[in-house]
């Protein structure tokens, strides 16, 4: 299972079924994944975007929860193994494990250049970004050529985009006051994306608008441009002459993803086929061919009998498959057929920091102060749970008053340059 | 220096005098430590209770913040050293480094009995208490004899109060409906204290009503009782025959204190002398014997003048000393005297749960609801930040009406058994 939008989404609609249901997950949260950014650059609190799983199925009575790992599958037995050692049996078993990043071929880059999936590693960002600002402060001579005021995004999908946005106006907004041996707004923030534009599963006139509200923001954009190597000081971009050597202390991972380690286990045991980032092609009916038992739904499914071209890895499609998987499973138990899945694309949306946003609709395609609108009502009504819709407004309401950021926490305080 | 309530009011206070001031500390943010207990049981997150330093004195051009940790003085040369290699010379040194928990000689300890004094601390046993129902749900039949469902807590001062009465509300209001293998109100919550009533310090009269208004909770008060060994497993309390071997998974701290590692160093460069657990002897002045441009403030001071006994470690003490200390430095920067440090209490509060507190001003001691009602009220105003205000008071409101907690996150998520 998995406590991701898939899974929870499938357990939901699985209240009440004649079934006994079982969430598996390695955390006892939900996190709502689309406002991670923002915990990774101090606006939100972690608490805020999470829900705690057994309250949210807390009236389901055939619903339990277990806080454990799937590490492997016997699927004649129709048995998971967990990472505590015990074994669960099931009829029907949805797979909703996501996915996590991807190096292309070169893992040792992770431990200097975060990706932003879990709670744990925006708060591991919010940490290495604020701590550069600190760094700087202490040494502010050599503060920029040193790097610790310039700060690399790789990747210009929604979530490079994001935090690109977010990092630009903590410098130049929040922080504008905070210091006193440098000046904040001087940090560098550089995007870099190996397509020609940024967002470029976007329409090519939202990209070039977004472009537009990043470079307001402070933001340098590199489009056509691949990281060739990095470490903890250094990024390089291109190859030959014409790579650039860029003296950064903070880089982030927003490119490339890679499917969860159970995803080679459920292969191996299943015989399904995998694509080059490990993800399952599933059927027309999300199951793996030749297992009507097991559903693979969320960023872990290659789905492309729609449109020819894989779904994208987003909330949206990972909630109508979870909601889809529950529905087949119903059908199932009172004998009916299922219909193959479909995707309803009810548009996409990214946001560009303070008032700025791109929003897709087909046809209808708009920006600026109305799309952020939208991106803050949508954002709003899917996060689970009243209270953290309340708790995110406020800090919002307030943020955007005040460019105030609340959360401006460094875990672990104070670390030696190798901490 | 350092960022508790004594640094932070002295450096306030500071604000504009015709001083350079550096406010040094390992950690970025201000913690308002009497909610910690809070952010412990899931009612608040870190963010809610913390204000980033730099935020707090950025209309402050003559205060400077350095993100370090002091480690050694050379009191000759009025030289601090810090962590990164550095050195801060000083005309005059504020000391608020505070306090860390006591063990009793038995250090060893600490790894299966946390204390709760940093954010850190808070979201470690969170993690604790949590995880504990997690695995209880995973082994019903043995949960209670594993020791899995008791939680101990060990020192009936006003943490250790407020822990056990969150934590005996977490399960039997909170968590309610959240399991299905185990009822978590049959957990049971065991309050240890050597004193022969709780909360010690305060009037008998309200002792006892604190200890009614726990039992009524369902926590269990064992006064009088002393805790002679523990390891992961087991808590004994008392010796020889009578000695009761309690088996439990979730033991937490909150008896004694000791100073932190920078006031031996301090300690050795003055010549001060220290108590049994490690404070340091003030003059009436605050400052160290024979050292006037070393003041000592908060927790780490031991200052007997006014009542003859040591003022006790509270957040009003620190304040007034940290102001104090500002004021006597304001003062002779313009030549003139200055009067002994006075302590003026306004009172003291500790809540117990749910709309239950006692109150002493003195002559005047009430509980019930009205103390609880004050409480609020006095802890929202000394929050720092207007929004951290509205948070919490979101929260409180929230989780008075409906009984929830929204931060139930368990940090890293699943664990083996020696994780």
């Amino acid at each position: 299972m998995g406590g991701g939008f898939g899974g929870l989404y499938a357990a939901r609609k699985l209240g009440g079924a004649p079934a006994d249901v079982t969430l598996v997950d390695r955390r006892n949260f939900h996190v709502f994944q689309p406002l991670l950014y923002q915990v990774a650059t101090g606006g939100l609190s972690p608490g805020d975007i999470s829900a705690a799983l057994r309250w949210i199925v807390r009236r389901q009575r055939n619903t339990t929860v277990w806080l454990d790992d799937a590490v492997g599958l016997d699927a004649a037995r129709r048995a998971l193994a967990l990472a505590d050692g015990c074994e669960l049996e099931y009829d029907t078993l949805i797979v909703a494990t996501g996915v996590t990043h991807h190096y292309f071929g070169h893992d040792e880059w992770e431990r200097d250049a975060p990706g932003l999936k879990t709670l744990e590693d925006a708060t591991e960002i919010r940490s290495r970004v604020l701590r550069a600002f600190e760094a700087a402060e202490r040494e502010p001579e050599t503060a920029l050529e040193e790097g610790w005021l310039t700060f690399v995004i790789v990747g210009a999908g929604p979530t490079g985009v994001e935090l690109a946005g977010a990092i630009a106006e903590l410098a130049r907004d929040t922080m504008r006051r905070d210091f006193r041996a440098i000046d904040p707004s001087t940090a560098r923030v550089i995007l870099i994306e190996g397509a020609d534009r940024v967002l470029p599963h976007y329409p090519a006139s939202l990209s070039e608008r977004a472009r537009r509200s990043l470079e307001r923001l402070g933001v340098t954009v590199r489009t056509g441009a691949m990281v060739t190597d990095l470490d903890e000081r250094h990024v390089v971009v291109g190859t030959g002459e014409d790579a650039i050597d860029l003296a950064t202390r903070t880089v982030l991972w927003a490119a490339g993803v890679g499917a969860s380690p159970f995803a080679a286990a459920l292969a191996e045991a299943t015989g399904a086929e995998r694509d080059r980032a490990g993800r399952l092609v599933v059927e027309p009916d999300l199951t793996i061919a030749g297992h009507p038992e097991i559903f693979v739904i969320g960023d872990l499914a290659l789905f492309t009998h729609q449109t020819g071209k894989p779904l994208p890895g987003v909330a949206p499609v990972a909630i109508q498959q979870g909601r889809y998987a529950a529905h087949a499973i119903r059908r199932r138990l009172s004998g009916k057929d299922v219909e193959a899945f479909h995707y309803f694309n009810k548009g996409e949306l990214a946001t560009i920091g303070r008032a700025a946003a791109v929003a897709n609709f087909g046809r209808l395609r708009f920006s600026g102060y109305p799309a952020w609108l939208l991106w803050l009502f949508v954002h709003l009504m899917y996060l689970v749970g009243f209270e953290n819709r309340l708790l995110v407004f406020v800090q919002w309401a307030w943020s955007y008053v005040t460019r105030h950021r609340g959360t401006r926490l460094i875990a672990h305080g104070w670390r030696g340059e190798d901490g």
